[in-house]
């Protein structure tokens, strides 16, 4: 791991209660207004039987795939957020690390007809988890990546291309006691590591918050070749 | 076609002397500076022997296809551009309407390796044009489309959605008569047509000038399912 994934998995560790807090109460706007509702439709709309959450943290997102009647499975490298998705049930969580995951993707539970990675995919190497995702999708299954939108996160001072950020987790609420790198990446970039983890794209989604004029999120949808 | 789109039409007509003026004297900035290069540069990528540019203008784009040793062929609906294009040389011209080629897309010249629209999809139904496009593809071809970076052509007071705008051709010279409606598009909306249209995205590239912060075009590149 280098320098800055290892500041990416103590941050989450060091934040989980905060992070917790901020989800349930709600704190984080664009995620109540748009992006939970939009990942949970492509969710509802692809899966099948059987979805596997990367970077569950505390299982929002499997509780919902279970409120629809899927049998859902969620791994975090976080074992603070993983302590709380077990409390509050809904889904089979495990504490994984990404670099275990993929070495062994299957090791986070079989196959899958749907794998989701919500804002999960923080680091500048992606592409190992792409991969590990690949490897574990059902004949016809899909990936579902939600993500940042490059358009929401280019600030004034900002370049649009590739390179590390922090999130300073202002207005989420109290208690995050260490900020968190993560890897911008723009559009080309993203298409480019799922064609390179061995998936094709087969939808480009771009969540809007109806009084805003951005997108909130850059929602992607991928398959194997020999499935679309 | 619908009066947008007869406009736009119509605006190439009587635009056409100072749009070839304004390509000539290298006045549109983002052109000069990166967008012909992004093209040219995918072109010779991605060309074997023989390429098509849909909507060729006064044909710039064939004669540097020419150049580098490919076969050029160029359609466009504006006959004063068409006439220009036949005087500069450098390819094979054809005055074919837009709704004349997505009738029958083989009579813009039989099949190609290569199939390229740069700034020429401006209406809102690009479709009947993807779909010809891909019907003359060769095994193994690729489809090349450059168009304006949403994040470049999202001002102030616009929505980041689908929906008409208006060209003022400002900056570009003098001698513009009549303002041009376009269509934008957003990334996503991009994808969905060329998916829509049977072909799969291989690529997307976001051409970025050095000094500015956002990139200056999207390029698209797509295949045939079954070539990737």
């Amino acid at each position: 791991l280098s320098d800055k994934e290892q500041s990416i998995h103590a941050s989450w560790e060091d934040n989980a209660a905060a992070w917790v807090e901020a989800i349930h109460q709600g704190r984080i706007e664009s995620r109540v207004q748009v992006t939970n509702a939009a990942v949970v439709s492509a969710v509802r709309e692809v899966a099948r039987a059987r979805v596997l959450d990367i970077g569950c943290g505390e299982g929002w997102l499997c509780r919902a795939a279970a409120k629809v009647g899927l049998a859902a499975v969620g791994f975090d490298g976080s074992a603070a957020l993983i302590a709380e998705a077990e409390k509050l049930g809904g889904g089979e969580y495990q504490l994984l690390s990404y670099d275990d995951f993929a070495a062994d993707p299957f090791r986070a539970g079989g196959v899958f007809d749907t794998v989701i990675c919500n804002y999960s995919l923080l680091g500048e190497d992606v592409l190992p988890m792409l991969r590990g995702a690949a490897a574990v999708l059902e004949p016809g299954g899909r990936l579902i990546v939600q993500t940042l939108h490059p358009l929401s996160a280019v600030g004034a001072d900002d370049r649009y291309e590739d390179g590390w950020r922090v999130e300073d987790f202002s207005g989420m609420g109290s208690g995050f006691k260490t900020h968190m790198p993560w890897y911008f990446r723009t559009i080309g970039s993203w298409i480019s590591q799922i064609r390179l983890s061995g998936l094709q794209l087969v939808e480009c989604r771009e969540p809007i918050i109806s009084e805003r004029p951005m997108p909130a999120s850059l929602l992607l949808i991928a398959a194997r070749p020999s499935d679309i």
